[in-house]
């Protein structure tokens, strides 16, 4: 059993689903027509099950390792990274300009959750460089962007993200890396960065850190933040990888998953580094970077669910319990739950990615707020899919889903990460409630009247399924208006479960798409999601809309088992 | 931070919540005092929290391996194991005549969740010579009796369960092992078993094997398995281990967690039997020794609930970001919710064994069929709550909960196997809408008669709490009875909805109890089960009655990712 890139089912999203074909109607995108599309995903997704998948099982293994302050990969990551760079993966979305190839993100995404599936710690080094190059797009002189941005899209370099500190995590505006003007344009960088992806390997030739660090007399908080980009190797000047900065990996994280992907302990001292955008607006450009990164991450999600439930199914079909598992009514529960769950996260991801890209091409503001919104919600949902679809496909494999060798329970420990990192999926949660309904609940309500008329456009075919959807729609839009009318504090207590039902209800809504587009077994998928996934959104609404009553009432004292006190 | 022993939380369960008090005005449990009550769980909760819970990281660490076909134990195991057997703690629940406490079942469970707590690898060794000792109790002859249990009780031997084998799991019945009689009395055992827990170690001077084989000529499937007592080591005239037996161990399992149990590859090859029971009633006895050990395992998912949560509660009140993060409204959310289901989950294992010891007491039906449909849910809910729980003390400690050596991630590999041995939760559920259900839900609706009552009882002190409950329970008797007119496929289908469905209407009956009996603290604690916990069983309800339909509309081809087909 090896994993099956789901290029078909791709297709159809893209296709029937989502509005990427409006994308080709776009000047920037005018070459991303259903032809390139199907090229693209038929390309990757031979890369991903024929050169990717087979390296898997080996990275958990035979983890990275540290070898006299270098980082040594698993076996055949190299070759494998190579052939990622050299299909052009890394540079999907990246400018032309600099060699990349200009498609829009829902392509990207798409590639990304096909590689995720087939190796997730191999793919972290492409989706944290991919966050690297359109933080510099975007944000860097075009002198480093002349610098660095060929090197990354090509893949003969990789990106990092330096954030996290080790009193700094969710808490950004703490941390207390220094930079210091060297006089002559650069900056000494100096301070320890700790979960940093990637942080060194041997399947590039240079590693260049984007570093989040305070100025002298910078204010404090998010407000005082600048940007670096401190390459491993300085640059020469044939921009070469020359002297060796001073920066090195002080050592890497013993995880629970993703072992092939190398988790480093950085310690910059006095380390060069250039200035990426303006003093102070470091934030701005990492939220950039996180952006698509959290998008991608739902697609990690999203892929590794896939690649579960694949193996979930293939076991079912040959197990026999008094005949083949797969017939039995609670196992095929637990698979047609995941398939339906995996469908509904994938539409979203592809829908979100989509938005970006209109947004991107036209600059149409209300793209951009859709794009805004539905982040948070592909990346919790997707992440949240992927967790419970992985955990789902131990269930399937009974005694055996718990040996290792079987390969279901490394899906469970790789894939259970992604609901931390990128911002947890409570702070995914938080910034939908907080940030994204700070519009007075435009975007949502935009989102929520595009799934009535969804509705209505199925009455006819599909009535019960469109009957229960519109309820469901108008439901939340009710609760979203409630929301709309809390405190902070209280919208906060019911973030995760606010998000869930949106996320339930837009599932719902791209099922029924499927259903009127699609063929039977589309209808077969869509009756299992509204029979089990989306009724579970009453419960959701009713805590969504619980308030912080309950969790101040409870003491601390009670919370850690006194309750005399 | 080390785990607390939650003594007083258990006491107050006992004491108010399930009717323990009553077991001690029958005769065979006069001794069960509440002052007994609370003299057993302070000494249990010493030994778990002093001598158990320092063992747990280390055999993460150092699993158990096999040398030269011996099993060598985790360190610190065998002093481990033996300050068990000093306390008596194999015995809590065993004849007195051979050695044993006698002591409820409601008591040995609640010393059962706090070792699982401390350190579950080491715990399953107990847990599973309790279940040897129960079948022999009710089973074996004077003669076997008189030869094992006074070993087993005193923990000089240990005993395993066998029953697995390649081709066959939870189809008991495909199980091909031979036992051919020896014209002395005994029998020759020749056969492999797998998944044998504990199946060899140095803890102990014997192990001690049941093993379920098939006689000559016996019929096909479950009615033709018989049941054999295979020691490790054959016990001299004097009782002493002896000459080695023709079995060995081919192997040890790597698996997701729990390092330090053993998980063996079992090899009969003529190994010497006694028979168990009478011959071709294999199962019987089978089930004697499953159903307290379902229960066992359902007190195990309390157990790591309680010390996964103990430890995310630590985690959150040290970390600081913007403020002790155990005040953000998400993390307070998290940790909240689990104390609540923690709570629920006791409980109803307490209830589900207090009503095993009535009915052992008292021989009441209602007390045994009562005991019979709590059974599923104590372990399929204790279970799920243990994964949950252990999943959310993850995610509270963000990046950390993903590195090793933090301990919150061990938790949740090692309670992952909960929800699969002893019986999957999906083979739990089919029993509770099957066999439980199949006295035409009497025992279901004496259960909701209970919590209706309960409502009432709380109706002046808590109305908004006791008609919420009411609601529920009224819905879930509508729920049972409409369940009852399906047929079994279409039940099997909404199973573990519909278990879990009942197990937060239960939750809710024992937290309104709590918050009439205990102070502020027990009634905060209700209100977030019945705010975020309870509300989620319409979603349950909705999926319960579904049906199969929606399954099998679904082709198999569809569930393997082809639409097209």
């Amino acid at each position: 059993m090896t994993y099956k890139a789901p290029t078909a089912q791709i297709d159809f999203i893209l296709t029937h689903v989502v509005p990427f074909a409006d994308l080709a109607r776009t000047n920037r995108f005018a070459e991303a027509t259903a032809e390139t599309a199907t090229a693209i995903l038929s390309e990757a997704g031979k890369l991903a099950q024929n050169v990717l998948a087979p390296l898997n099982r080996g990275s958990d293994q035979t983890p990275a390792r540290l070898e006299n302050g270098v980082v040594r990969s698993s076996p055949g990551f190299a070759d494998g990274f190579r052939a990622i760079a050299e299909g052009g993966w890394v540079g999907v979305s990246a400018d032309p300009e600099y060699g990349g190839m200009g498609l829009p993100q829902a392509l990207n995404m798409a590639v990304a959750e096909m590689m995720s599936g087939a190796c997730l710690s191999l793919q972290l080094n492409p989706l944290l460089t991919q966050g690297q190059i359109e933080a510099l797009e975007h944000h860097a002189s075009n002198d480093l962007k002349a610098r660095y941005l060929p090197k990354l899209i090509s893949g003969e370099w990789s990106g990092t993200m330096n954030l996290t500190e080790p009193g700094a995590g969710s808490d950004v505006g703490a941390l207390t890396t220094r930079a210091e003007p060297a006089g002559d344009g650069t900056y000494r960088i100096s301070g320890q960065k700790i979960y940093i992806t990637w942080g060194d390997s041997d399947v590039t030739s240079n590693v260049c850190h984007l570093v989040l660090a305070r100025l002298p007399g910078a204010p404090k908080g998010t407000r005082g933040i600048s940007l670096f980009m401190v390459p491993k190797l300085i640059p020469d000047e044939q921009g070469d990888p020359g002297v060796a900065n001073s920066l090195k990996v002080v050592s890497l994280e013993h995880k629970l998953g993703i072992h092939g992907s190398p988790t480093c302990v950085m310690s910059y001292d006095g380390a060069t580094g250039w200035l990426v955008g303006e003093e102070n607006k470091g934030m701005a450009a990492m939220f950039t970077m996180m952006n698509v990164a959290r998008l991608g991450v739902g697609m990690q999600g999203v892929g590794v669910a896939e690649a579960a439930l694949q193996k979930a199914v293939a076991y079912a079909v040959d197990r026999n319990q008094m005949g083949p598992i797969i017939g039995h009514p609670d196992v095929r529960r637990m698979l047609a739950t995941a398939q339906a769950e995996v469908f509904a996260a994938r539409a979203i991801g592809l829908a979100c990615a989509t938005a970006i890209d209109m947004d991107r091409a036209t600059g149409d503001a209300d793209q951009a707020a859709r794009a805004a919104f539905l982040t948070p919600i592909a990346k919790a949902y997707g992440t949240d899919v992927g967790i419970r679809v992985a955990d789902m496909g131990v269930q399937v494999h009974g005694g055996m889903g718990y040996v290792e060798e079987t390969g279901a329970a490394q899906y469970l420990r790789d894939v259970r990460i992604t609901s931390i990192y990128e911002g947890t999926n409570g702070i995914q949660a938080m910034d939908l409630v907080g940030r994204k309904l700070s519009d007075g609940g435009e975007a949502a309500m935009r989102l929520l009247d595009e799934v009535l008329d969804g509705a209505k456009a199925a009455q006819s075919a599909h009535p019960e399924l469109a009957h229960q959807l519109w309820q469901a729609a108008e439901t939340l839009r009710e609760a979203t208006q409630a929301l709309l009318e809390r405190d902070m504090t209280d919208r906060f207590a019911g973030a995760v479960a606010y998000l869930t039902a949106f996320a339930r209800v837009l599932g719902g809504h791209y099922h029924l798409r499927a259903a009127l587009k699609g063929g039977p077994a589309h209808l077969a998928l869509a009756r299992v999601f509204m029979a089990r996934v989306l009724p579970r959104f009453t419960g959701d609404l009713a805590e969504a809309q619980a308030g912080q009553g309950d969790l101040t009432a409870l003491s601390d004292a009670a919370l850690a088992g006194d309750f005399a006190a």
